[in-house]
């Protein structure tokens, strides 16, 4: 199995990268600057038409959509056991939290970070105000979620949900109400930032912001 | 196993009954009537807090989310052949489409209907502006995807992938521009219209409007 992954520095390529380091398999990180417009150069655009990151390059194949890269991921190397297995009663709650992270939280995140890019800049207001409220929601639900007790998403394990959770979740710190300003979500980001494999990604990225010793 | 699927005629719920019906297998179907506002009624929110559907009963327990329950029932009756077997080259591809479906089209077909509901009144406008263009972005991406030849969206066979991108383009039937108006679509969508499976889906929910009989 190879792979390839093209990733820029917290950006959506950021869950894929931790869970490649978390599982300990080979690949090749190469870097897609996205502030110098790395994402729209013809030869990246042959590996990912909408210009995003991530792309992960499996088998020479480029596939695409952090949320599924996870979800095949953890099919492809079930025995690292980062997600629930075929058949067990957790699987349909981890199908179900993959989905409604990408489905409703993920397009809240780009709607706040992308609203005059992706429609008109007069309309901009409007729909991160929407973004902001249903983002407060999403946290409203996985804080009650998670409790004052679970220390993960999904069958009180460590899961691909975890890692873009969390990712999801780090994008809100310079929001008006971050994630951590909720009390469970705040338990839940301090403990996974202190794995191993979060550290070791934030170096290979070279992101500072929002770590457990900046706090 | 066992199923149990709350539904309301044309909704979210539309896939999950077509496949449901197509696979052949045993379920109960009991209608939520949104216009009557039964999913709020309290017994309903026991089963769906966010007062939604589909809410798909399995072996007792309450599960949710369109695109997550499709690739739940897909794993749990593989011999129906309704996805791409694990370890085939085309398994990335069904898991890329059903998180593009989820978290692309589906957000923007909530837009377009609930901006008013979700976010402010007044805001509704812009919101459903990017809603529409996102979504003619989405169409234009998948006409090119089926070309002129593909039946299918995935390794040119019936999957999963089918129930939800149709049951989103039957969605646009009273938008400015129907999927019906991109000819790669238009061909795509008749001919899935012709299953029986969906033409038992229509009587089951008591639909009657875009079906092929009806153009």
């Amino acid at each position: 199995m190879s792979y390839v992954l093209y990733y820029s520095p917290g950006a959506a390529s950021m869950a894929v990268h931790w869970m490649l380091i978390e599982m300990g398999v080979a690949f090749e990180a190469r870097l897609v600057d996205i502030d110098a417009g790395q994402q729209h150069d013809p030869a990246y655009r042959q590996l990912n038409p909408s210009g995003r990151v991530p792309t992960l390059v499996v088998d020479g194949t480029p596939c695409h959509e952090s949320a599924a890269l996870l979800m095949l991921l953890a099919e492809r190397h079930a025995d690292a056991g980062l997600a629930p297995q075929p058949g067990t009663p957790e699987r349909a709650a981890w199908f179900e939290m993959m989905v409604y992270l990408a489905n409703t939280v993920l397009p809240a995140m780009r709607d706040w970070f992308y609203a005059d890019v992706d429609g008109d800049a007069e309309g901009a207001q409007a729909v991160r105000a929407l973004a902001r409220r249903r983002l407060e929601e999403a946290w409203d639900r996985l804080d009650a979620h998670l409790g004052a007790t679970h220390e993960y998403l999904i069958g009180g394990k460590l899961s691909t949900a975890d890692f873009l959770a969390v990712m999801l979740m780090r994008w809100t710190r310079n929001m008006p109400r971050p994630a951590l300003g909720w009390p469970n979500l705040a338990r839940y980001i301090r403990s996974l930032r202190a794995m191993p494999s979060f550290i070791e990604l934030n170096v290979r990225e070279g992101l500072t912001e929002w770590r457990n010793e900046n706090e």
